[in-house]
């Protein structure tokens, strides 16, 4: 197996330079190579309707096996669709990159398979002729280890869209073989990056989305029950590994207990992916469902609201502004969010979090505060430490044994005892009314 | 117990020949019997309106417990509504037959109970007298066996409905005492067949529809925990499985694990109840959700238009599109789908699946692809054995072993090994990092 | 541990003095106090904007500990908040009450923490200062035993809005701190009850609301995995009990046995918390799901339509139509309920049963009828022993043995047998086709 790490600095930086780079002429646009990558993984072509930007855009994408740390002592192994990589480089990062395109732009995606299992690219959303649709057996044989395959398209519908493998889904799509694809209105010199590593902000907005807001994110939620994901890193036989998560696993049976926020959960979030605003300003969410449950989206203190359904537009005198959204699985809404102090929309500045109001989701395993729980951050309150400005601090939190469930999650003075002293335990009590089964989690 | 086969040959033809009746002037028009039912089962009374149809409708319905091979090698028992079947000879089929009235109609259905259980018909959505609510306890005494009961309505609301046993619903709706409930727009000449065995296309379309549409389908979803349903057809004493599957069988701990559409899972619903379409055509999708899960419905390549919540019509202006549709228990939804190659509502011409995006729920008891998948599919790409003309072979999808897990799901040629050699097995592997649980599915 | 108990017909004679004393002029209006409460439970203050009603709202709420019998033979144990009690005596019931503030109070709600553990309170969907969010470590620190802190806010956009416990919320949210929080708009002399204990009907509704409709509904559905709420009562140490529910209990493994509507399930629901209308009447029902799963709300019989969602207007020309509503958690729907005979709305006069359909949620640990079941009982419909005119007796629901599994749900004469010959028990028989497990009740 082929392990993949991403330098977080490098592609820091990359994001920075192709900001700048992105304002540039059109005629002397140039994608910024993300670092770590080939220099086949975004390749730009001719601009067909001569209106300052390549409308010819291929990318090469390869299925990379990752283990990234998700909170605090929790490493979960994923697989993700990567730009290729240079040498023994990757740029693996779940969940796989967001993906942007410009309407009319035609668009050449080539999977190759670095992988040991077959896999393909559904386009979700998108128009595309029926034998690009990625589905294994239907429109074509699902692409094997060491070959590859090219989806072309014309990008048609402007709007958040999805990609993820359609090969054994209840596997392959939890695993996290899916991203986000946005296909952004054409514009003249509708110049941006390609690929968002990681999704999160897009700092290089289109110039549809920059006519109405000012900043714009790309929000991907996932659910995992770990113990599919353990059974890779587990075996070295690629055939044990088939017949344990294809046949052995029953996917029906799944209780996911890490729910991801653009591959991060509670307290990573706040300092990996964070939605930062400021008063006045015009905030676009693009958010995608890409795990198996529906989420309840809430955003404290503010009511967004929802501009489109799949990446359709709801029509303007039918735009609902409420504070709990539905996103099912595989659904894209976007909301409008209007960051400021007007009582309609918004509560004013602060650390707003957001997160699934499913209670149970915004868990680590059953330890709580966790799951995808970020926050809304006001300019003024994001702390030089890269995390918002809170009331209290958040250092337990980022103590693995949080987590482990070793630590009290209340301060044992206000039982007037010490730390040490639940350490050491107390006498086994007998449960009035006699002894009764709950649901106890799993030592790691 | 009385078991029930469905002779399917008999009833392709019936619906042929009852297409063809419909074409017939009103005064002559006479629905066509269903073969294997009594002449009782649907009988037409006057014209009352005066309008060319019959408005006095009557209809008797049995309770009939039947086993159904639902995908290769799984058989479920399902307690179904049924035409009065004529002699030892039922027309029994899951889900039960979609039931179609004109508004205005007088309708009787009349439940007969020939089952060990007491039953009612609940008349979910259509306007009707409380007594005729079919509640037991609260509207009425539920039905005994041998006993029988009319339910007495005028079709007021035209819609998508709902109809299904209240008794025991945790346990009696899930073992498929659920069918849709038609009531059509009131026109002259207004002449169809009043049920629609196993849901599905509906042939002889009623005037209102044919007027905006050229295709019309009933498609019924359900969500089976088939160790519910093996207990009927375990024990012989109906004590005993009153008492198993009513007081100690904990439905809040249900798992699902089949997912049906019109009663089978795919590779058969491909064959069963494919979406036949043709470019430039307006085709018409009622849908129910008769299960306890909520569906997230997608439409590969296509964008249809929601026009019907529960029978209600949406206004014009208002009518969402997208490409995952929530459908929750008990509720419907109408779409339009428009096949063709405009770029927004469809992508062109081809074999699209069409499926429940929670992709654990795409899966028969856990092995991918299963579940509810069935494809939308164009003319010319029907093949002559009856399946869509897809990419590859789907042999081995029809073999049962494949979902006994038996038949790993990749070509074992990609390991470079043979099915031989994975079947003498190798030596069990020790986890990486120590043993871990995971849910295994269930031996058959 | 600090025990409550509600003095039911104490409460009832409290919401009937309320009532008459609202209809007196607002500057002598003076709410009337909770039985049991203390004379600081609510006060209030000046009337700021000179219209005839106080706009300044002050209530103390305290944490309790409180047992009830949701349904006949089940008692489950709850953390509410509740008006500060009168020595000894506490009003504390579950939900949480009801609160209800008008648009343009200054609305100060102090915690008084008398829980053995730290608790907030979040306002859900109100416009407030950012430090008066509640959300633990983030905008404040959690308020300890012993401890307050009051939130203080002006009320801004007038709906359906919610509070909770924001800490460890998994636990402390499905515990029970959970109630409706109601911003009435503006009116002259809009005098009103500020508390409404248990939720249920509004019987002093507010001008608005009067404007509009002629009764008003409070509804809060919760759903509980009572393996949770035992652990409290089994053990006396609050640090056992601290790491038992927040550190071994797994949430994300739990499976909901008990639906509640308004603190009951089915029968009781139907006694204390039924839907009483009459025909030609607009009611108003406002709903809250505050437990950790979607509800799909159905009425028997009525189509009611959708006002607003999470307490804001859906605009007039886009509200919707239907049988089946869903409630996400978190979310609030408001519906207009149009009772009556129009055949579109309403069916007309009786008892007709609303519920959540899911059919697995409106059973009692598994045995059906129970859950959130309560019914839309018309005028004249309504028993004098308190329960609605229905057509069978519900005594066995009563009767505390059904839910213990240990009755037949079926007259055991429809076999040909006797209760007596029920329990001596048969032979036990070997399934056909082998033995299987399925999940089965748990003994309580």
């Amino acid at each position: 197996m082929r392990w993949a790490y991403v330098f977080a600095a490098l592609v820091v930086g990359w994001l920075m330079a192709g900001f700048s780079l992105a304002g540039n002429a059109a005629e002397h646009w140039q994608e910024a190579r993300i670092p770590g990558t080939s220099e086949n993984a975004i390749t730009l072509g001719r601009d067909l309707d001569g209106d300052g930007d390549p409308d010819e855009i291929n990318i090469r994408l390869e299925v990379i096996e990752v283990q990234e740390e998700v909170y605090p002592g929790e490493k979960v192994t994923f697989w993700v669709f990567a730009p290729e990589g240079q040498g023994m480089t990757t740029v693996a990062r779940v969940p796989s990159p967001t993906i942007r395109v410009e309407e009319g732009d035609r668009v050449r995606i080539t999977l190759s398979n670095t992988h040991y299992f077959p896999h393909t690219i559904h386009l979700h959303g998108t128009i595309h002729p029926n034998d690009m649709d990625g589905v294994p057996d239907i429109t074509q044989p699902a692409v094997k280890p060491g070959e590859s395959f090219t989806y072309e398209f014309i990008a048609k519908n402007p709007g958040t869209h999805f990609y993820h493998c359609h090969v054994q889904p209840d596997v392959h799509v939890l695993m996290g073989l899916v991203g986000m694809l946005i296909i952004e209105p054409n514009r003249p010199n509708n110049n941006f990056n390609h690929l968002v590593i990681g999704a999160g902000r897009i700092q290089d907005m289109a110039k549809a989305a920059m006519e109405q807001y000012d900043r714009e994110y790309s929000l991907v939620y996932m659910d995992i029950d770990d113990r599919l994901n353990r059974i890779p890193a587990a075996y070295k036989d690629p055939r044990e590994i088939e017949k344990r998560m294809h046949r052995e696993y029953d996917s029906t049976k799944r209780q996911p207990n890490i729910f991801l926020l653009n591959g991060r959960s509670f307290p990573f979030t706040l300092r990996d992916t964070p939605i930062e605003v400021a008063p006045g300003e015009r905030v676009k969410l693009r958010i995608l469902n890409a795990g198996a449950r529906a989420i309840k989206l809430h955003t404290h203190g503010h009511h967004p609201t929802l501009t489109h359904l799949d990446g359709y537009a709801v029509p303007e005198g039918m735009r609902l502004t409420r504070d709990v959204f539905d996103v099912g699985a595989a659904q894209r809404i976007d909301l409008e969010l209007r960051p400021g102090s007007d009582s309609f929309y918004a509560s004013g500045p602060g650390v707003w979090i957001m997160h699934d109001h499913t209670e149970t989701a915004i868990t680590n395993k059953g330890i709580s505060p966790g799951g995808d729980i970020t926050a809304i951050v006001y300019e003024g309150f994001m702390g030089e430490d890269g995390l918002p400005r809170v009331a209290t601090s958040l250092d337990r939190f980022f103590d693995p044994e949080y987590y482990r469930g070793n630590i009290p999650v209340f301060d044992p003075a206000i039982f007037n005892t010490t730390r040490e002293r639940y350490e050491s335990g107390w006498p086994e009590e007998e449960p009035a009314g006699g002894r009764f089964d709950y649901p106890v989690r799993e030592a790691n």
